[in-house]
């Protein structure tokens, strides 16, 4: 795939899989992001998923667009989570992710979708993050 | 999400994420596959996620089922990778693989579709595998 053709998806796309490290474990789950200046912006509930990047700080996201088992666009990106903490000196990196965020009302609602773990409800305090992308492959199939 | 639940829509499902380690670094990648006796079945050309997971099996798959953003099934899976090599040892397995496979004709050409990566066309001697089980867990938003 072209540069071109991967930013183009990448700005579209609102829905990745979000890969981290714990010793010798991988663990997978969907988030949604905002791609903007080479960085996916992005928010959590503290769970599992950000206790591990805090830790090791290495990811890697896959966003893809699939048409059918033939055609299909996926992209494969190293990076490098970065907490986006309430202190003065993220205050406008912060505002930022929350902006474009907040444009998108609708999608920036499913960490704060009803969800359980184990049984107990999760702390609802948002952690605000920021992945630096370090490299981009993309795949095309077609028919 | 109840145990039932959970195991229906691993039934269903054929696309997923799967995500492996080399060192700290971990890696994530589409696939499909198929659910069968506690381990989900596949098959690849041989590339980096195959030579990771030949060092390091500790893998982790993630299967959702996405309505809209505020309405969504997702499954966590940790795993264990083992492959299924053309020996007399793994005969039974590789055949009821490979059968499963082709029950989905549709599905098992994506491995074979016109790839390339940095420019050269990949080897397309195919890699049998199935990743045991080990933990599953599902999460559920509803609006």
């Amino acid at each position: 795939m072209s540069r071109a053709a991967i930013l183009e998806l990448l700005a579209s796309a609102r829905l990745g899989r979000l890969a981290c490290v714990q010793g010798s474990q991988p663990y997978v789950v969907p988030f949604y992001f905002i791609y903007k200046n080479n960085s996916l912006y992005s928010f959590s509930v503290l769970g599992q998923k950000i206790k591990w990047m805090r830790t090791n700080p290495l990811v890697c996201v896959e966003v893809d667009e699939v048409v059918s088992s033939q055609e299909w666009l996926s992209l494969v990106i190293f990076g490098r989570y970065e907490e986006l903490p309430d202190t003065f000196e993220y205050q406008l990196e912060r505002a930022a992710a929350y902006n474009l965020m907040r444009e998108r009302a609708v999608w920036w609602e499913p960490a704060y979708a009803k969800t359980s773990v184990h049984g107990a409800s999760r702390s609802l305090e948002p952690v605000f993050y920021r992945i630096h992308i370090s490299e981009i492959t993309g795949h095309r199939a077609s028919p």
